[in-house]
Parts: C-alpha cells; sequence; structure tokens
C-alpha cells in the first residue's frame, strides 16, 4: 500500500485538498444538473507542467464567454494546480481545473444571482490510446450515427462537457471495431472527436480543421512545431473525400499527445504504418516536455 | 426549525437517503464530466404524483437511448421515489430521478465497461415563473445570440443536461428585460427554451413545435386536454413569423405547468394579457392535478 492518501489524486473542493476517490460535486450544482460549465486539462510530465499559462489563458476566455465569476484568481489557481500536483507525488499527472455556475438557492432560477464555484485536480496521466496502441497505430471511423454540436449552439472553443454527441460516436466506434470517432458537421466538414483535435497530411500540407473546434493546445503545439520543423501546415475546412485520401492521419490531445490513424473507416491510411512525419512530429512533441520555454518544473519537497 | 431533517429534500445515493445538501456526485462521474446523464422530473401536487407512470416510461426509454443500465428497475425506482417524497414530507415537490455513466476505474476510458449509477430526489415544488408573475404573464424572447442543439447531434427526445444553449438563450432574456428565451433551430423553426415546451394559438388552432424538442408531459397532457375540450391542436413546423401573429403563447413545464407569455421580443401577444384560452387550459391542467386518472397519491404514513 501506497502511505500517501493522495496517490490516486488530489483534489480541490471548497478549499480542502483531498483524495480524489472523496472529491464530488452537488446533486444540484448547475455545473451537473445544467453541465453549466467550463474546465481545463493540463499535463504534467516527468514533473513539469507543459504550457500552463496557455491552459489558464484559455481557461479565463472560458469563463469569461459563459459569464463565470471562479472563486480563484489565476494566481490562486495556479497555486492550487501545484499543490494538488505535489500532494499527489505524481510525476505524469492529468490535471484539471473546473469552474461551475453553482449551486442556487431554494428556487432560484436566475443564473446571474448564483454563486459561482471552482474544483481542481490532479490524477496520474490519461491516455486516449495506450503507447503501445500508438505503435501500430488506431482505427479511427467517420461517425454516421450523430454529427457534430453546432458551434451556433455552443462554442466548441469554450471547453465543456457536452459530449452526447462525441460519446454516441464512440458506441458507433465500438460497434464498428475501431479505436474512436471523428464527427462532421452539418455541411459535412471534418471536425473532431472525443477528446481530441485531428490532423491530415494531404498534397504535402499537414490540415487540421478550422472551425467548430477546440482550439487545442496539443494541436496549437503541433503547427508550432510544424512551423520549426519546415513542415506546410494550415487550418482549413476539408471534408471527408480529403480524410479519405489523407497520406497520414493523427489525432492529438494532451490526454496521450499525438495520436497515428493507421484505419479509416477499415481502409489503412497510406501505407497503414503510423506516418513519418506523424512519428517526427511526435517525438518533438515529447522531447519539448522535458526541456525548453514550455517546461514549468513542479517542487514536489522533500 | 423543522425538526425533520429531510425538509429541505430527501435524496437516494448509494442506497442511502440522505438529506438533499448532502447530495453529491462523484467528480469523476462521467454523468458530470461528460454530461454523459439522462434524467427525469415528475410533479407531486398536493400529495399525489401526476403522470408518474409516463415520466418512467419516458425515463425508461431515455436510459436504453444512451445504452444505460441504471442500478434500479422499474418497481424499485418507482419506490425510491415515494420513499424520497414520504420522507421529505413535502406535499407539493418536485422528484428528479437521473442515470449517469458512472466512474471509470483508472485509466478506463471505454464507455462500455464502466457501471451506471442512479441517483433520485425530491425538493419543494419548482417554479419555471411564479403563480404571481403567471398572473400577469411572461415577457419571452425569440433567442438571437444562439439556435438550439440540433437533433442530429444531440436528441432532445432523451432528458439531458446539455443546456449550454439553452442557458446563453436566458442570459440574453435577461439582457433585454424578459423571463425566458424561446430558440431557433438552424433552418428557423421555433423549437424550445430552458425547461420548457411552447404553443401558440394561431388561426383558431394551437400549434407546438413537431420536431427537435422534448417530447414534454406537460406538453402531451395539453394535447389531451385540447382534444377533451375540443380546441383545434396539433404539431407543426412554425417559424417566428408564425409565433409573432399568434394571438396567445403560453409555455409547458412539470416545473410550473401552463405559463401564458405576454410579450414576444418586447411587443404585446394578443391583447397583451394572458390568454381566455391558456388560462381554461391552465385550470383544467391543476384541476387533473388533484382527482382523475393521472393522479397517484403518496402515502406519508402516520
Amino acid at each position: 500500500m501506497n502511505p500517501n492518501p493522495f496517490a490516486e489524486g488530489c483534489a480541490w473542493v471548497d478549499g480542502q485538498y483531498i483524495p480524489i476517490g472523496e472529491a464530488s460535486v452537488p446533486i444540484t450544482d448547475m455545473g451537473f444538473s445544467r453541465s453549466d460549465v467550463t474546465y481545463d486539462v493540463v499535463a504534467v510530465w516527468q514533473g513539469g507542467f507543459f504550457r500552463l499559462e496557455d491552459h489558464l489563458d484559455r481557461f479565463e476566455r472560458s469563463c469569461l464567454c459563459l459569464r463565470l465569476a471562479p472563486l480563484l484568481d489565476r494566481d490562486a489557481l495556479r497555486t492550487v494546480l501545484f499543490e494538488c500536483v505535489r500532494r499527489s507525488g505524481l510525476r505524469d499527472a492529468y490535471v484539471e481545473m473546473i469552474a461551475t455556475r453553482g449551486v442556487p438557492r431554494a428556487g432560484e432560477r436566475d443564473v446571474r444571482r448564483i454563486r459561482n464555484r471552482s474544483y481542481a485536480y490532479a490524477i496520474p496521466y490519461v491516455w486516449i490510446a495506450d503507447p503501445e496502441l500508438q505503435e501500430t497505430g488506431l482505427p479511427l471511423v467517420i461517425a454516421r450515427s450523430t454529427e457534430r454540436i453546432s458551434s451556433r449552439a455552443v462554442d466548441p472553443k469554450v471547453k465543456n462537457f457536452h459530449w452526447g454527441d462525441l460519446v454516441r460516436g464512440l458506441f458507433e466506434a465500438y460497434d464498428r471495431d475501431a479505436h474512436t470517432a471523428v464527427l462532421l458537421d452539418a455541411a459535412g466538414h471534418v471536425t473532431e472527436g472525443p477528446g481530441f483535435n485531428l490532423f491530415c497530411y494531404y498534397r504535402g500540407t499537414l490540415l487540421t480543421p478550422a472551425d467548430g473546434v477546440l482550439e487545442g493546445i496539443t494541436r496549437r503545439t503541433v503547427l508550432d512545431l510544424a512551423t520549426q520543423e519546415g513542415i506546410p501546415a494550415r487550418m482549413a475546412l476539408f471534408d471527408a473525400a480529403t480524410l479519405a485520401e489523407a497520406e497520414e492521419i493523427f489525432i492529438t490531445s494532451t490526454a496521450g499527445g499525438i495520436m497515428p490513424v493507421t484505419t479509416l473507416d477499415g481502409a489503412p491510411v497510406g501505407d497503414g504504418k503510423p506516418g513519418l512525419l506523424t512519428c517526427r512530429l511526435r517525438q518533438r512533441y515529447w522531447d519539448a516536455h522535458t526541456a525548453g520555454p514550455w517546461v514549468t518544473p513542479v517542487d514536489y519537497g522533500a
């Protein structure tokens, strides 16, 4: 037994640090009962946060968009995140910050009058796809059962828990013997999948959907690394036909990094192996986690 | 002080009855972290459930659609709902049942392998609009800032917490000095608003949106009562122009019943007073809560 009560994860709720297994949200918090909530996830890798300030920037923008005034200001939130990681002792961690609308007083329906709430936690690093599975590459399908929620209804740039369409896509992927699914919008453009952005290498250019998607930090990192590596890359609108002709496909997420896709709707992508470009970017991505301007070390103390 | 610890509401969580203020959802329950959840709400009025079996039917269908296998079968769930009300002592109650995807084991991402969870609670009856406010009627706006989530992305017939668009509509309503907002779909058809269906009386027929909306039990009750009263009524697709020309408008919800709308986008509806038809149906609606086939009395015991 690990004697550290926070070994499975450390949460911060109502101003207290508690083991993740005890952390909960009031059933009447509208963050649950209306999914009136935003969040962000930042990785700690080998004892250092990766692009923490970029995640904090995005979280602040998300809160503003939803008119949420979280309990903690930026410095206080940063302190809480470091403390969750420090107490957990985790060197590789998945660190989440959450702001909810909060608990209305009995009968209150005016969302402006509710005191917003903040939560945070650090748990062991989460992989959308295990590293071993990434060696062979993932089978991906384009969802037919569902389309992506329109950005005119729910803004995907504000990181949210509205995963009904994404979970439906996941079930379809399982039914079709794939690992995960990417969704199209109403116009047939490729968007994103459960927890990830998508890239494809098509006719000499790396493409990622320009609209209707989360502005992922890993997505931005890929664009940054592509520039450094001299690989042509841009945001664009493209459809399933483009994806089907792509030489390489990969998905990106803070939970797993850059993950090669080797089959699309059952057919091989390129030669059916993780692409050269994908592997090169993936190597650069993990290299950037251990040294350089994007890393902020955690002080674990004694 | 009321000596009953359940006076503010009684919840059922993990097989225990607890005061509503102590009821919570694990922060790692995907019912929260992915809004992978369905629910239903049934009213208790003057000591009797209203159309309980219809609500249980709908809840079962919702669970099936999301591939949720809740902990409780129908009889056990019914028993829990009665017990929540009985312990609370509430004669007028808002009674909610919830099924969530549940808490994944560390690192588990396969939604099929997660044990689903059930929750339930009874709290004092909730009004979307206070009865006093209903005497003058509600100011309603048609949301311009957001469209309704498409039913091709998230099925509105499966009662869900994906309220991002609805909450945005609510904020817009407040900004425009209204009480609430109704949303249009991408094609410009009128759909629904935060927690309610909508009806309008237009050229001699009562209309309610046919598609892209929750199949509300109050909505169905209005259609049933209209038939009994000999009022022509049907489900139809209609746009904002139809609504603007309607002689009467009202919204319906288990949380408040049949609520007259007297201004639309700042202009009076009809003569600017609650409509005759609206008031007649509202009277029949509440009459049906105290006697008749839709009422199931609660046995509160000694």
